[in-house]
């Protein structure tokens, strides 16, 4: 494990400082994560819906000496203790959460009468997962020497996230939004949120960006791309994201190696080779 | 898309053409599968597990001229209809259908009560669906020409098997098996069990097979592979793993494409891209 991702800040700014504050004395339920990191983030904006007590504490997921994370081979995706129960896989965790507390102003945060939209909900988490992530992370990494050019990474970031919106546009309950699931905040609105904030890395350190075509220029996608912007804008200034966000230099700091293509994170390694997301 | 995988044999054969022809009348609840299809067998396990009453249509996952298709862009895995409403992705699909019906000899196939449990079978789930079905297609499709020796593939398979069976002597509520729940059959058995039954399509194609290792070879893993085998000789003789599978010599046929990694597949072609599963 090369030690070039160490140099990382090793505290949470801003807002997520004041968050992972208030959330610093001892309780039986822990969350170990990194400030930086999208896949705790999935986490900690659940634990901040819900209104559930909890500790957190700040590791740096590239330093693997601490004993729980023999518990979590995946490196950047949470550790939740609870007596000696542990769990990781950000997806897992955050339904783990879900089902065992109630609490919050919406409730659960997946939909619990309707089989069908819970299984729905559950499909498009897994395009998250599968599509938007793994492109998010391939267009990030673009560097000039790969085999094929940015517009190839930029066409399957804008393919998983426009199915995303069309989804919205064809199937929400209410399409206005600005949810996934119309006026109720979801879980599949806390999977993507993270990667939501981070889209403007992109946008910083790509040329071209992420290059959602502008307002006029969509053909027929107006009211798609119109949709995406209703929840991307709600999205990120719902209270629990930015509840647990730090101060956006800091990101822009940590995913210079990402950029450039250095990262020796897992995640990062696996798409340098192509490979699925651990 | 190539033709060159659509000679494949178009009806199932043995217990599966039996299973399948009881379940040929109309029905609103249709899978639309393909005999030697991995993925839709986990969904007809489920269906055959809870007797839940349904219509099974046979189709060729290559041939996409089919109108519903449009509402499954990975080939592989069932699309389930219940009116209007349609679902892909096996593992969502199972899950649904665990949810939305009572039935059968073990009533749910997740825990119910324990929340912690339910999470941990996800867990595992995932584990099957990261892990070792991934390295199935890799150590099935390695050819000499690939950059890396089989046995790199290899490894790669058995750490997945051995980290499945190593879960299930550490944490199943009865380590004796043979499930992974211990006595109760579950949904993270389904998930395996086509696997397990494909897994001789690697002994008769691959030099070495999958190599498990032989007893009195396996060092400190001697009760890990035990597990493993109480686990395997179990879930192939499973009623509802039995009564979804053909003739053995037809998946010898349907998997040759595979083993010679010239099948078009969805997963074929993303194993030999060396890219995450679809």
């Amino acid at each position: 494990m090369s030690t070039i991702d160490t140099g990382l800040d090793p505290h949470p700014t801003g807002a997520a400082a004041a968050f992972a504050a208030a959330h610093s004395a001892s309780h039986p339920l822990k969350l170990y994560g990194s400030w930086f990191c999208p896949f705790v983030q999935r986490a900690w904006i659940v634990l901040a819906e819900k209104k559930i007590p909890h500790q957190y504490i700040e590791i740096n997921p590239y330093k693997k000496e601490a004993g729980f994370m023999a518990l979590n081979p995946r490196g950047l995706v949470p550790t939740l203790k609870k007596k000696t129960k542990a769990l990781y896989e950000s997806t897992v965790v955050c339904e783990y959460l879900d089902e065992r507390y109630v609490g919050g102003d919406e409730g659960r945060l997946m939909p619990e009468e309707d089989v069908y939209e819970r299984a729905r909900c559950r499909l498009w988490s897994n395009h998250i997962v599968t599509r938007i992530v793994p492109g998010f992370y391939r267009l990030l990494q673009h560097t000039e020497d790969k085999g094929y050019p940015i517009e190839e990474a930029r066409a399957e970031l804008l393919k998983g996230l426009r199915e995303f919106a069309g989804e919205m546009v064809d199937q929400s309950p209410d399409p206005e939004g600005p949810w996934f699931l119309g006026s109720k905040f979801s879980l599949v609105d806390a999977m993507l949120a993270p990667w939501a904030k981070r889209l403007f890395l992109i946008d910083h350190y790509k040329p071209g960006g992420v290059g959602i075509p502008k307002k006029g220029k969509r053909g027929d996608d107006e009211a798609v791309w119109e949709r995406w912007y209703r929840w991307f804008d709600a999205v990120v200034e719902r209270e629990s994201v930015k509840a647990t966000w730090s101060d956006e230099e800091m990101y822009i700091k940590a995913y210079k190696r990402y950029a450039e293509d250095k990262t020796q994170s897992e995640v990062g390694q696996a798409t340098r080779k192509g490979r699925g997301l651990p």
